[in-house]
C-alpha cells in the first residue's frame, strides 16, 4: 500500500475550494477578454536550449528539467524544461509566429508555471500566472500603458477583494532622478532602492546610516533627497499631477518619464478608472531589470501585508534572443495561486456554494423517470443539476445538499405527482414552496439570476 | 540568436484556432457542470513512487520524469513524474481526501497529460483529457452507468460535430459469452478480440484462418459463433433489447451483464437520449484491463476513420494501491487535443470568429476619450471590445478587423459626433448603419445574442 500524497509546494483543493478558485480564474479570463485580449496557450515544457537563454535569473528560479524514460536511461542533459514564467514562452511564441500575428499583438495566457522552490509555507512550486501583454512591432504607443490599470481595475473590482490601489511609477523618471543626484549606474540605483525597501523593517534611521556609510558613501543631502523622493504617494488625480510638477526640471530621461506618466494618468480618466484606485508611488522599481518605462504594482488597502497582487510594466524588447525584430511591449501578471491562498488565509475569500445549483431528490424508485425529466428541464434552462439516483432517507438528502453547498433541493413524491407540482427547498433560507412542474425551471432560473445579481452567488 | 521552436508532439495554436479550441473545452466543461460534476485539478507532477504503482502499462506510456536543477546535479532517481492520465491522479486524490469527500463523488477534470510518444503526425506528447467519473464507496448503482451516455449526448450535440453514436457493451456479457464458447481465460479472450479487431484490415477470411490455426486452435463452429456475436450492432432501442434477448440463456455472469445493459438502455430513455444516438456493439472491450462492466465508445457517423472520440466504462475498484476502501466507479474521457486536431483535419471545425466582438476605430486623436467611453459602455454590457489606440487609415482598420475575425467595427468621427451617433460596420454582412451612442451597447448585445442563437457564432 502506497501512502497517497503530493509533493510539498503544490496547491490541491477540495471541490468547494476549487469552485471558488475557478470562479477567480473565470473573472480574470472574462475581463481579459472584455478588453480584447486573445487567448494563447503554450506547452508546459520548452526545449531547454530555447528556455534557458542565459540572461540570468534562471538558476535562482530553480528550473525543473524533464526527461522521458528512454532519455533518462541514456543519460545526458535533459532536452526539455518546465516553463518558470509565461514571459519567455510568449517571447518564443511571438518570434516563432511573428508572420502570422497582427501587431500590436494582444494576448492573455492563464497557465501554470514551475519553480523548484524550497518547501516553505506560502511558497509554491506550481502556480497559476494570469498574464496579459500588448506587443508592438518596432514601436508601441504609451497609450497601451494606460490600458493595463484599466484591466486591473476591472478584474479586482469584480473579484470583490475590497478597496485596492494601483501604484504607478516610471523607470525613466526613476533613472532621471537618480542621475540627477549623481547615481548614474543602473546597478547602483537598484542597490540603493533595495536598501530603501527595508525602511519598514529596519527603520528610516538605520537605512540612512547604511546609505551614508562605507558601502554607499552617499552625502547626507543626497540621502535626504532620495528619501523624500521615494516616499512620494499621490492622494488624488490632481495631486498626482502636482507631484509630477513638484519634481522641478530634470534631465531629458526624467522629462520623458514624467510626460509618459502624465499621459497614462490622463488616459486613466478616459478609461473610467476612479481616482481612488490609482496613485503614484515613486519607490516602485520592480525587480526585473528589463522594465524600461511604466511599472505597476497593486495592493489591497486593507491587507498591505499581502504585498502586490498584480504587477508588471513596459519593456523595450521582448524577444531579442529569438528574433532581430524589435518588439516593445507592456504587460501585467496576476499570480492567482498565491493570491487565492493569501485571500483565504486573510479570510477574504471563503468556500463557495457548489457549482451544482439543484439536487433532485428521490424518495421512491418508481419516480426516477420523473426525477430525470425534471433534471433535464433544469439543465435545458441552464441550471446545473444533480439527480439522486438511489433512494435515501430525506434527512440524508438534505444533509448532503447542505454539506455540498447545493442551493435547492427538489422533491417530487406521490403527493406532488398527484398535483403535478415540485416541492422546492431553499437550503440557504430554509424556505419551502411548490412550483408547477412546467414552470419550475424558468422560475428557478430567475431566482438564481437574482441571487447572482445580489452578489449572493 | 536561438531558433524559436517547440518540441515535436505538442499542439500550439494561433489565436483564432485557440479560440475555437477554447470553445470546445468550454462546451465540455459547461455540460459536465450541468450534470452536477464538481471540478478537481491536480498538480501536473506526482511523486514517482505514487504515480508508478507497477500495475503495468507505465513503461509503454513512456513517463516523463521531472528533476529540479539541484536534484539533477546530485544525480539519483527523479522524485517526480508528469501524469500520463487523469485516472491515477484521481485515485490518489480520492484516497488522500477520502474523509473530506461525499460519496458518490462526482468529479470532472480538464487538464493536460504527458506521454513520451515517438514524434509522429497526430501523436501528442502533451494533450488535454476531459474526464468525468462517479466514485462510490463500497458500492455504486448501475444507474450511474446510464448517466455517462447522457452526458456524452449533451456534449457532442452542443459541439455540433454531426451525427454520432454512443456504442455500448458490457464486459460481463462479453466474459459470459466467451466462457460459454469455452474460452474462460481473460487474456485469451483479449487476444481473440484483438484478432477480431483486424477484420476491417485483413478481411474476415484471413482472421478466421488465424483463429482456427495453430495459434488459437479454435473449432470452426466456435469461430462462427464468435464472429456472429461480435458483429452485433443494434439499430434502435427495441432492436437493442431484442438483440440482448436473442443471445439466449447464459451463465450467471452473462445474465448479470445482460441485466445491466437492459437497465442502462431503459434509463437512457429517461435521460432523453434519442435512440439514434446509441447502439449496442458487442465487439467493444476497451484496451484497459480494469473495466469490469459497462463500456463505451463514441463514433462520428460520417467520420468513422477518426475512431472513438469519447470512451470509458465501469471499474471495480479505483484506488486499491492507496486505500483499503473499496471504491467502484464509472467514467468517460474525451481526448480534446486529438479530437480538435482530427476535426480540423476532417474540415469539421474551422477557425473561429474572434473572441473580440467589436473594434472601436480611431480616425482622430481628439476622439480617443470618446472611443474609450464607447468601449466602456460595450464592456459593461458584456461585449468584448478592443480600442484602436493609434490613428490609422480607415482601410487598414477594416482590414485588421477582417483578418482578426472581429464582427463589428465602430466609428465615431466628427460627423458622427455632431449627431451623437456611432457608425457600425458589420464585417460579415458588410452592412453599415448608425446607432445612437446611448443605445449602441444594448442593440449590439441583442444582435450578438441573436447571432449566437442562430449558431452563427
Amino acid at each position: 500500500m502506497i501512502k497517497p500524497r503530493t509533493t510539498p509546494g503544490v496547491m490541491e483543493l477540495l471541490p468547494r475550494d476549487q469552485i471558488a478558485f475557478q470562479r477567480m480564474l473565470d473573472v480574470i479570463r472574462r475581463n481579459y477578454e472584455r478588453f480584447g485580449f486573445l487567448p494563447v496557450e503554450t506547452p508546459v515544457f520548452e526545449l531547454s536550449e530555447v528556455l534557458l537563454t542565459k540572461t540570468g535569473g534562471e538558476t535562482e528560479r530553480q528550473v525543473y528539467f524533464v526527461q522521458s524514460t528512454g532519455a533518462l536511461e541514456q543519460g545526458g542533459q535533459p532536452e526539455l524544461a518546465l516553463r518558470f514564467d509565461l514571459t519567455v514562452p510568449l517571447a518564443r511564441y511571438v518570434a516563432e509566429h511573428e508572420h502570422d500575428l497582427a501587431f500590436p499583438f494582444r494576448r492573455y495566457q492563464i497557465q501554470r508555471v514551475y519553480r523548484g522552490e524550497r518547501a516553505q509555507r506560502g511558497r509554491f512550486r506550481e502556480f497559476y500566472q494570469c498574464d496579459i501583454d500588448v506587443i508592438g512591432k518596432d514601436a508601441l504607443s504609451v497609450r497601451h500603458d494606460a490600458e493595463m490599470p484599466a484591466v486591473i481595475h476591472a478584474v479586482f473590482s469584480e473579484l470583490e477583494v475590497g478597496p485596492f490601489t494601483i501604484q504607478l511609477n516610471n523607470r525613466k523618471l526613476l533613472r532621471g532622478f537618480f542621475e540627477g543626484v549623481g547615481i548614474a549606474d543602473g546597478e547602483r540605483q537598484a542597490l540603493v532602492l533595495r536598501e530603501i525597501d527595508k525602511i519598514d523593517k529596519r527603520g528610516a534611521e538605520a537605512v540612512r546610516a547604511t546609505l551614508v556609510g562605507a558601502d554607499f558613501g552617499l552625502a547626507d543631502d543626497v540621502v535626504d533627497r532620495i528619501m523624500a523622493f521615494v516616499q512620494v504617494r499621490s492622494t488624488s488625480h490632481a495631486d498626482a499631477l502636482a507631484q509630477l510638477e513638484a519634481l522641478g526640471a530634470g534631465s531629458e530621461v526624467l522629462e520623458q518619464g514624467r510626460s509618459e506618466l502624465r499621459e497614462v494618468l490622463e488616459l486613466l480618466k478616459g478609461y473610467g478608472v476612479p481616482e481612488k484606485n490609482y496613485a503614484l508611488n515613486f519607490s516602485i522599481a520592480r525587480g526585473l531589470d528589463y522594465y524600461t518605462g511604466t511599472v505597476y504594482e497593486t495592493t489591497l488597502d486593507e491587507h498591505p501585508q499581502i504585498g502586490s497582487v498584480c504587477s508588471g510594466g513596459r519593456y523595450e524588447n521582448l524577444a531579442s534572443h529569438y528574433t532581430k525584430s524589435k518588439l516593445p511591449g507592456v504587460g501585467i501578471s496576476i499570480g492567482a495561486t498565491r493570491l487565492f491562498w493569501q485571500l483565504r488565509e486573510a479570510g477574504i475569500v471563503s468556500t463557495a456554494e457548489s457549482s451544482v445549483q439543484a439536487l433532485v431528490g428521490l424518495m421512491d424508485d418508481a419516480r426516477l423517470p420523473d426525477s430525470l425529466d425534471i433534471a433535464r428541464r433544469l439543465r435545458a434552462a441552464g441550471i446545473n443539476a444533480e439527480v439522486q439516483l438511489e433512494v435515501k432517507k430525506l434527512a440524508k438528502q438534505f444533509q448532503y445538499a447542505d454539506r455540498a453547498g447545493i442551493r435547492f433541493v427538489l422533491l417530487y413524491g406521490e403527493d406532488e405527482a398527484a398535483r403535478n407540482v415540485v416541492k422546492v427547498k431553499d437550503m440557504a433560507s430554509q424556505d419551502q414552496y411548490e412550483l408547477g412542474r412546467e414552470e419550475l425551471a424558468s422560475v428557478l432560473k430567475v431566482e438564481l439570476e437574482q441571487l447572482r445579481a445580489m452578489g449572493k452567488r
